[in-house]
């Protein structure tokens, strides 16, 4: 579309922002051929991959403000997708369980996914593939242990 | 925060989303003590490097819906740090000049850019930052000759 050299190019996090806008708007457009939302793959996918977690967790995990994927949660549980299970009787404390029709829709819908990480990163042979996922993990566990 | 093993951490766009919120955050936190929004700063960004452009492409560069972008455009037009210019005459097609004024603000609060971008890459020594920026670069490149 733009094809000018772009300036800013050697600046890792502007590129890394226009990367994922690209990819997120990708995923966007073939999760919408399936039926399913963004927001709903990223919950599916954190809690069929990581498991049980509560509301705040899920929220940081999926990159998704509590305010969107409460309402999110509310269109899955009426789905049948998700549970909300009090713990210990403390009802402010609930974790968010995957049903087993919520891990079915993330078994239907991550093939999906895992096409559109290949598609990005079509341009890396898989060496520079998992070189480029170490350095991400090395960035990843240092700035989640700082106040950034 | 939340010190769980990640089970989603080999899934690099996951990681690069999870990064990037995390640094869109911090940078928004530094830009508010110096009084400039995320959105202003893109855009001061893009002018000052890579020189003036249109509505359209500032929101592809700055990844800003043009909805936001146009409000932003306006505070900042009557802050005296742009300028519209119609291009032969037909008002449609105006580009974004940033003026003196305007180089300045970029000039004032680039070097939290920086900042930021160092600590959001403490983990690699200068090697591997090259590296992740020519990797990412690769990837840049790719992607934007596709229909994603």
């Amino acid at each position: 579309m733009i094809d000018r050299t772009d300036a800013l190019e050697d600046f890792t996090p502007y590129l890394m922002n226009r990367i994922i806008a690209r990819y997120n708007k990708g995923v966007e457009d073939a999760l919408a051929e399936a039926g399913v939302s963004v927001a709903q793959m990223r919950a599916l996918a954190v809690l069929a991959q990581g498991g049980p977690c509560t509301v705040n967790e899920l929220s940081v995990l999926t990159v998704i403000k509590q305010s969107t994927l409460s309402r999110t949660l509310d269109s899955m549980e009426a789905a049948g997708l998700i549970r909300r299970v009090a713990e210990t009787g403390d009802s402010r404390f609930r974790r968010i369980h995957l049903t087993d029709a919520g891990r079915a829709a993330h078994d239907r819908a991550w093939p999906a996914m895992t096409t559109m990480r290949d598609t990005m990163l079509s341009a890396l042979d898989p060496q520079d593939r998992e070189t480029l996922n170490t350095m991400l993990m090395r960035i990843f566990y240092d700035i989640r242990h700082h106040d950034f």
